[in-house]
């Protein structure tokens, strides 16, 4: 069974709230790691970013990445499904999500995202 | 005389300072003028952005954007001059700030940016 949370449209993203969601070390963290399984078209659980942070803590980030439009989360069972809203962020702000990503990777061992990759990795 | 107000080197440049300093409506207009002047090399005093908001309220936006390291201030006598980081904001992510940019242009009615243009075109 499924049930759903609420998620804003397309066209309700808004680029501020985007761009202070991205701000946010843990939230690029987990952004960076969705963007790494969104090629495989894998939805990812909350238990695959506990190497990142408290599990309290990861639950308010991924509300904050879902309510700004850069995640889609399905709630299946005792589980929650997450992806990226590639399309939905690229029509609305096209090579922002490239950009940040690019930004991230490369500064990736400062931001101390060197742990991300290797979840993202396995 | 000129005296220098403190800068982060390009290096020092951080994204998640910088996502940040962009999430917030004024500072994205403040940066949105500044890049429509860029491209004519001209440094924008204080009072260029009167219409955006109070006049203390932007003097705690443009030290935000001067210390994340999007702006750069010159004092010369009782005047700061200043300008956008263009080249260092491309060499640290490259194709970011236009990529903001151009979202922000495109949202610009309901990011209620439409005043700062008419400023930034006077």
């Amino acid at each position: 069974m499924s049930r759903s949370l609420a998620h804003p449209t397309r066209e309700q993203i808004e680029l501020p709230m985007v761009l202070d969601c991205l701000s946010d070390p843990t939230r690029l963290a987990i952004v960076c790691i969705l963007a790494g399984r969104d090629r495989a078209a894998t939805e990812l659980r909350c238990g695959d970013f506990n190497a990142l942070s408290g599990k309290s803590n990861l639950t308010y980030h991924f509300a904050k990445l879902r309510e700004s439009g850069l995640m889609q989360t399905r709630v299946v069972g005792t589980a929650r499904l997450m992806k990226l809203r590639r399309e939905d962020l690229e029509a609305r702000f096209p090579g922002l999500l490239d950009a940040v990503l690019a930004s991230a990777a490369r500064d990736a061992q400062c931001l101390q995202l060197a742990e991300c990759e290797l979840v993202a990795a396995d």
